[in-house]
């Protein structure tokens, strides 16, 4: 794949304007108070695995609507804690998968939750989590769920979880809650921008190549799943565009992106035809913390950095958390 | 597209065996059982069209767990009635789209319900009906929504609705209830099998390239949407083929098919990949009722005969009327 | 597929120079006058189908060259006339079709003649009319077929055939003359624009993502059929360019455009690689009639507004017929 | 592309029962007279070439219905004769090209004429020869035109403009009569086959993976062009696939091949979708000579032998000369 | 993609008869012999890496032609030894990727040590071994490079460098000789089935999804790479597939699993076209050794069993191992 | 394809700068001084060919390391020198195929001599030379052997072959040495180039479509083979892109343009996407010689001119020998 969106030094400086509706921060706020009225009721079940480098427990919460969401928690199998804990979010079509699968946090020194996406777990991950709201019609797939209306789009539910997710791994007796950090790829990308613009306390957010930013551009600029199931919403819908496009604003990454304050790694890549740079450096230009900096790589696509983002972020992330104490210390 | 399946004296003489739970025919009739009990409440509400030989009616009926489907009843302009119905199912994806697309079967002298099928109608044409249940982790699109139980399964609320619209047709003032006929092409034709196997009195019945059918088959031999879906689900699930393949032997079309009694007119294409031949063949050897015949187009993918296969039903359709009196008269 | 085109701001200010031979007026008069030399000759054959609301008659008349073209006229089965009537033309590669496939407009109380398009009809609808003129080496299709002169070109005789449609439609003793409008969608639009150029009096026309325009711009834009045969033609015939873009003028929907003034509803679509949309607004821009208007349908592809363009049309066409009396009362 | 017709083993003893019209002899018979009714004018006018090695002549010559057909002769330059010719037919789509793109055979010391294929030579290689009939409705291509009757077929008029060519070489005062061959690839393999039928003292005919063999299986078993005309032209023209069946059967190159006796060299390859080794072997295993062999080129697609099998045809016709001493002697 | 090879019930009998030369042992042994001349002076050098759970070693040490191959050895953290191993080998195109990508094993307890493929680590992993052996014409990739002489043949170096590295694993203080495992998915598969042919004393082998089995069958019934490169090397030099085939009898999978003895998990996919089911049956069921199993994955591609797999071969190695004192104790 | 790259008015004017190292020269003298060091030692053993109008050489060099390298020097069959010669060289993945391949220039008078490509020659043609040096980890395919280092860069060796590809065919004895041109299309083209820059006194030059100019913007432009090679290189080793692009640009078109000094004849086509026109006029407009001209074919992709170009230059490169008497003369 050829670069086909902005050139790299026209990125650095693309601050596009991005719809945001007036009520943002109100509909965030009454979402997240809605959801807070059902226990969060955290369970942290023992896995038995044939690791003995990590202890795995399956984990349950309440998210949206007080349904319960399951993940994973691993933590290095002699830990005494308190730990710093990296909540993480999957990629879209995926789910929380087999639990070792995710032995890289654990090893590190940290104690790792990633998170199920609710319905989603069909495709290159295995979920566990139910979605129990129905639709309206919506084109195969999760986005555009109850598009023609922001209480009803399945990114409040998820992104409601998210929050969620973070407030259950500092529940948990081993993790250290002032140093706990976000993370995730693509779709986890975009959680992770959602959760650092409604969680004020983070240590720190990586979001990767994130998905959920700047609609209107990445629905007309590529034709690649999953952007593309909103332009084929709206081939059947011709008439419900702006409607559309309102809930989304809701929704949009480069609207967290401008409340998240955390330090904050970014990456994108200028082959991704999945995630456009352009989308991508929208979230980033807008993003309100000082301590941010964006990985690009020239030659990928949506895999992006890879092995090679994970080094960066395990050197990287170490040194967030110096001179942060453990806060049970 | 080359001829890729069984060739045509084969297909002729194919019988597989298609799995068939014990208690099929109590699933189906406690299934019903429950639907009735919501009142079918059919809601016929006039449209103000531009149209002068026809009358629309924007249909509401209560169809699964009681949820209001929706429909258009279109009549001749000058209709008096009683009138021979024809109950129309339609395809994946579509939904029973603006009301002015559905006017042969009006202007042939016919009263026509359309059904939009919950949850869809994002793709070819649009819908308005919502699908209010949730599911489990599934594959993109409706094929594998509620899959690990035949309870949970998104086919039992469609087949249901279905019948509910039968019975909603029946119901109409200027319809003859005892001439009713139903049809529809690929998805609409598994629901036009499904609806043959439950209700009992149908005066004909023309399942087209119809799709739902012997699902051991066509999850292995065919990798189009959206039988695909199975497939890919069961990519992700690994351990659960045969829990899946439980749940679909209740929905397969071939089960239907051996309960059918009414006149019926199949039809196939013998490059049909989406829909193969072997599966439409497995259903129409199996077929019950005497009166029955299957066109065969040679060169044809999945738009099968088209206005050709129209073009006989418009005369085979008739012929099954005669002798029949309006049950009114 | 994703905007490949002109933003939609640039698009209603573009009016390129595209070429126009100086005997433009002169070519088009000589050969609409060589065509009537020969008796028009309609003749309407009633067609015997199980159709109650509609009346078919099987039409032939003389095209260009006196050769005899065909067509279908539908009308509502009461109608004793003068009825308002709609000519329709087809997109690339189909044919009339089966009679009992055209009912919306004579549904709607009008008398609708629909051409088949000589030598085409072996695509998506069958044809019936013949094209008895050979050709020098072209590429497969008829968009190269005779294009080293316009005297020779295809599109010359299909033009010539559908302003003689047009007559044919006046011809018959139910239509009211005064009010004929043509339509069409695709090939179809783009030989509405030629009759919008070519008839003076007509009542309205509607081009629906019309193809044949500004050939320059289009046979580099887009990859997609049919304007590639002309790209796959020169990539042959490499010193030929200038002479096939000297034919193409006489039959660039631009240069018909800025002759046109009867009122016109255009339609376009964002996505549509097929006919692009700035070649669609190079004519829109052009079109020299005041009542004019363009739907822009934004998540589409050559698909355009599909059931929601005819939705438009059927409250529009009879807006711009009121007040015209019709000319027998 | 992996091997996807019949194994190797079968393809040797695969004699299919070919439909073979009762009047086919009386039909091509009565073709060539008539064609020989018009004067074979044979026309050699010397090309100006920066050529040294070889003279060129621009060959026009009176085929099927007396049509000007054209053609290059190409000669070594310091020929005086009587020299042993080769006829050489070419592919779908091309045409005779520009003269210095054949110098094998000059160079190997033969006449060699090579013929324009009319109404082709707009894709690959450019022609320059009309075919002044047109056609009823036919799929884009050359395939489907004139399908409904043999006497309009397209092949009707290529063949019979084939046999005329052979005898335009004949007429040259530098070639032998008595030692003419015919050799084609594809297209040009399937007429160098019906030449071989159809011209009763060649001297060696080399069908290289030729197209036009056993139709009814080539429409079903590959869905690659030009075969995949006829399938496109049945999936719209549903009830014409026996009058299309029973036309071919007079240009079927099985029918053809159990008429000749020339020494033969066929080949194919068993990767070929395009012209499927089957159809070779049919046609090959049905040849009427005692003198005949085929190259199988395992791991080729339609590319076949290339410069190998001209290599191995270098030798082999030579070999078929000797003996034959030169008529003039 | 759907099912494409044998049925099940087939492959489960299927044992095709496999070219095997004579001298297969001898060349081996040969082979190896000269490898061992060289020093195999395995060097372990620590990484500094920021995982706390595990350490890694750089590994270099001698394969065929002394050349230095290099790898990462993984150690749990704490370990003291004697550590059962697991020596894995990776797909084509692959190298050893960067060292925090490789956890699994040792966060389950053993050493690991994964190997470098020579020449490759460009595609979805990087590598970092040179091959200094340079080609005769090839086709790119690397399976064909030396293809005409097994002595020159890239896989006789590679299958000699995963001989030494199993022991260069042996030689680690801290692993036990006795309890060493080998395994490997796709060309990772077909390298560990070349092992488990040539090294008599594995604690056991897992081939999962191998390539390089029954080449005379996957060259001819898969189009897929990277099998793919055989037919296309053979597609250009038409005179050499005895040649080819010849070679590769030397590495055929097949002929190693005759030779295998150790305990065996297999495992294959239905719908994998890269490594289709029945080549990799023919290894299985040749497999000489009597503990085997295979995982048959019914609706997977190339992905195969995936973290199912991982998560079976957890389980099923430890069992291996029991009752297999360490070495040293 | 449409067109993709800057319009043709833009093209004229390209004039990017290309990175050029400061010991370019000193690189370039290095290595041909080293190349020299080995005797050329050209062998010319003759070939029996069933061809009466060309004698053919089967030619030997000594090329970079004193590697042997192949080629084949065609002579008219009477020619008793001295003769203007053509040396060519072929395009990416060929070879200098069968030696009956190469007519055209003989037959034009010309001694003509085509280089085999070092380890290619095993796709669309074969070649008998072999790379004898190995490749740190590179992409399958040429372009990224050894590109960490220019020194051990494959197209080092090419281009060195290359030159040393003249000297052979000056040492003919029936070749006039000061009448020798150079051409080649796509990575002859590029050849062409180098050896334009490199060898100080050639009588002409003609790059068609030419490869390997300007990389920075080829290798994001365009997806297509082989520069592709060098983005999936760098998709992998994502920290060597810097040391990639140095190494490259020892081997720029665009550096060997602004040293060339011979009549040169370019060409390019608009919608060639492997070698885009943008970077061959990239190479055209920083030509040094002042007698050059430029073919654009408007709508071919990277077939360019074919035959028609083949003509143009059968007409140009003899004006360039005129007034140039034979040096032996």
């Amino acid at each position: 794949m050829p670069h086909f969106d902005l050139p790299l030094d026209q990125l650095r400086e693309y601050r596009p304007e991005v719809a945001q509706p007036d009520d943002f921060d109100e509909f965030w706020a009454g979402t997240l108070d809605e959801a807070r009225r059902h226990d969060l009721a955290p369970a942290f079940e023992p896995v038995d695995l044939p690791l003995t480098g990590v202890r795995v427990h399956d984990v349950t919460f309440s998210g949206f609507g007080g349904h319960r969401i399951k993940g994973w928690l691993t933590l290095p199998a002699n830990a005494t804690g308190p730990l710093p804990a990296v909540v993480e979010f999957v990629g879209y079509g995926g789910g929380r998968n087999l639990p070792h699968t995710h032995l890289l946090w654990a090893t590190a020194g940290f104690a790792h939750l990633v998170m199920d996406t609710r319905g989603q777990g069909s495709g290159w991950g295995t979920g566990d989590t139910e979605d129990p709201v129905g639709s309206a019609p919506a084109s195969p797939g999760s986005m555009t769920r109850g598009i023609l209306d922001p209480h009803d789009y399945y990114y409040r539910r998820v992104f409601t979880d998210a929050v969620r997710a973070v407030e259950t791994a500092r529940s948990h007796p081993l993790v250290d809650p002032s140093r706990v950090a976000a993370i995730g790829s693509s779709q986890g990308g975009g959680i992770t921008l959602a959760v650092g613009g409604l969680v004020p306390d983070l240590v720190a957010i990586a979001p990767d190549v994130p998905f959920l930013c700047h609609f209107r551009r990445s629905a007309t600029l590529t034709g690649r799943e999953p952007y593309a199931e909103i332009a084929r919403y709206l081939k059947a819908h011709r008439r419900h565009e702006e409607q559309v496009f309102r809930t989304l604003s809701y929704f949009d990454g480069v609207n967290f992106a401008s409340r998240g304050r955390a330090p904050a790694l970014f990456s994108t890549a200028l082959e991704d035809m999945v995630c456009p740079p352009s989308t991508v450096f929208s979230a980033y230009n807008a993003y309100a913390g000082d301590d941010k900096q964006i990985e690009v790589f020239s030659f990928n696509g949506h895999e992006g950095g890879g092995p090679f983002l994970q080094d960066t972020l395990l050197h990287w992330l170490p040194q967030r958390l110096r001179g942060r104490a453990a806060s049970t210390a």
